[in-house]
């Protein structure tokens, strides 16, 4: 792999810190007239202002970044993409005015997306998640996070989580999304979970989630799935107060988990709660939009020193969206964040939830995963929705979008 | 030109009427397993199941519709495209807590744009409005209706309506879009507009607008505007009740409208007015996301008997959209309303606004404006946001977009 210099560069838009809490989120330093020189190893060489560019020997490939600016890959840090078949019609209810809950009662939901991809096969399943990566990587997504969840068998949430490992995702375990139809209870299929996944998942997976919900899990069989995870070496993450607050927060605050997802029911309490913890604050506004529910507390969260991610909770029944730029727009349209902490969010914060210190900024040292935006201008991430505003993705030091 | 076969879709929608009502809207025809047959001149020959395809004789140009989805050519029948620069710096401070009225009477808003556009010369328009024109066929906008506006002075007034005409747009004169700081006083500006400006304009565009609103346009200055207009023989047009109802909805009708725009700010007296009237709302979602407003009653509207279309309002500050993909998104998750009535808010509907008899359905003898989805269900269109949902766009019989 030869050098790669990307020059004359408009702009580039980098946070410096790392898990940014409060209104540190919205500090991103921008260089006019830059560039970001790229090493051999697919790490970041030098970034900075063009006057500042080093000589180079050697052989270096060239990109003109001229008009263009550059922001560090995006992070999506929570997606479901391992599925087979689609929810179009559910959505078509749901405009017609059935709610959530209701479809989910009438045995549509997660459980009518676990029969086809229970259906599905090994192989199909990762020719689906592959086609989901290109196209999130086709908006600037250059790391993901990928659930199971939709298999609640052994095979299929195994086959799921290999999906997942084979396109270059994290794998997280969503052993406990829904209660399958053939073991009803909670607590049973916890515990059969717990002895009869959780020993292969734990060497597939990164780490676990728990759907904690009425009509899912409920805080005692949550806890002890997640307990168990925990034991297993799994970083612990949980689906909490999407639509109500049933103890999510306060129990992924106990057992000191990486993340909890959702919100948008959570009140000032959980906000206060959630800010004085390590707990970091995964929202996920394409949801709200499909549910036409409240978005959540983003604001309030930030403002009172939380430490909060944005993603876009990719999944084909509540957020059929690949699209971070997207989740960027809806941050500063509908969650009162501003394109600066909306950056953050997507980069630092959401490396942060997945573990991964060597990526999320432009920085020397770490790993060149960069996207050039076709607007001088940074903030057209957030300003042109469904633009095609996404120019160039370098993952790891190498081309791998180029519109040129 | 060749004929055109689509044949073997998985699926066609279209909608049967003209000017749809109420609950008519919502009637969407699907075939499955259909073709599409284009004549040499651009116009459907025949459309329907694969076993009703004529028998064809003389050369033909086949498509390969398996696994793919047809619907007519959207039409988006409310655009701005001829503007220079871009507001990205107005996003960011409305995200920060700005609001529409601080920007406005802080000198930002269209004003900004205005001094952008003013400065740009007519060639620059001529290319930035076929950039444009461009992206929103990508998204699968066969026609569009676009907007001046933003020169308020003669010569550019006048050279956006020519830029539009020259990008294939049906242009509209929105000389009352703002008073500008040299005539700041919207009486003696409407005059100075009517007498110098409408002659020429006249002669360029298909319909007049105007932006009723506090700090914009009153109703006394927007009558007389629009009264010149109508005698110059222009189709008349509203910007109405988007952020305050002043009497945009009666003076619509007293006029014999086409259409009023936005009604975000409509009460229950206005939808029963516009419900009884023919003048149709044209919904603009976008709009009320970016400006974080309450979305316009569609439910009611439609539910009462109004004729409603949808358009993205594009534009570079409370919309900067080219898409009406995501204006189907949103009228279904935020708007109430079904994927079948989106589709013909978008289609036959917005056809009317424009004065455009020959499209928006697929029917014998229509003009062949054809979207191919890549899905074998057509509410993808609706359903995945921001998804790489376009793989074919016939325009007039002919290929412009394709992704094969």
């Amino acid at each position: 792999m030869s050098r790669l210099l990307i020059r004359d560069l408009a702009q580039i838009a980098s946070h410096q810190g790392e898990a940014l809490r409060g209104r540190a989120l919205g500090a991103v330093e921008v260089v006019e007239h830059a560039h970001v020189l790229v090493g051999e190893e697919g790490t970041i060489e030098s970034v900075g202002p063009m006057r500042e560019l080093p000589e180079i020997e050697g052989d270096v490939e060239e990109v003109d970044g001229t008009g263009l600016s550059a922001i560090p890959g995006l992070i999506d840090c929570h997606t479901h993409p391992a599925f087979a078949g689609d929810r179009a019609y559910e959505f078509a209810l749901r405009a017609g005015g059935a709610t959530y809950e209701d479809l989910l009662a009438a045995g549509g939901g997660i459980l009518s997306t676990t029969r086809a991809t229970r259906a599905a096969g090994a192989a199909a399943l990762g020719e689906i998640v592959a086609r989901h990566r290109d196209a999130m990587l086709a908006h600037g997504t250059t790391t993901f996070e990928g659930k199971s969840g939709y298999g609640l068998d052994r095979d299929t949430e195994l086959a799921q989580l290999e999906a997942i490992v084979a396109a270059g995702g994290l794998p997280t375990w969503l052993g406990a999304h829904a209660v399958p139809p053939e073991q009803p209870d909670a607590d049973a299929y916890v515990d059969w979970a717990i002895a009869e996944v959780l020993p292969a998942a734990a060497a597939l997976a990164t780490a676990a989630d728990v759907f904690v919900e009425r009509g899912a899990f409920g805080i005692e069989p949550a806890r002890r799935y997640l307990r168990a995870c925990g034991d297993a070496g799994l970083v612990l993450r949980l689906h909490g107060d999407q639509l109500s607050e049933i103890g999510a927060v306060p129990l992924a605050i106990e057992l000191g988990a990486r993340s909890v997802d959702h919100l948008e029911a959570t009140g000032p309490e959980g906000v206060m709660a959630l800010a004085r913890s390590d707990v970091a604050a995964v929202l996920l506004p394409v949801a709200a939009l499909y549910l036409a529910r409240p978005m959540p507390p983003a604001r309030a969260l930030v403002d009172q020193g939380a430490l909060v991610a944005l993603a876009t909770d990719f999944n084909p029944g509540s957020a059929f969206c690949e699209s971070l730029p997207v989740v960027a727009t809806l941050a500063c349209t509908q969650l009162q964040l501003t394109p600066e902490e909306a950056l953050g969010a997507l980069t630092v914060n959401a490396a942060h939830v997945l573990g991964l210190p060597d990526r999320g900024r432009l920085a020397p040292g770490l790993r060149a995963d960069i996207v050039l935006l076709d607007a001088p201008d940074w903030r057209h991430l957030a300003y042109h929705l469904a633009g095609d505003v996404v120019h160039t993705v370098v993952r790891a030091g190498r081309v791998v979008v180029s519109r040129a």
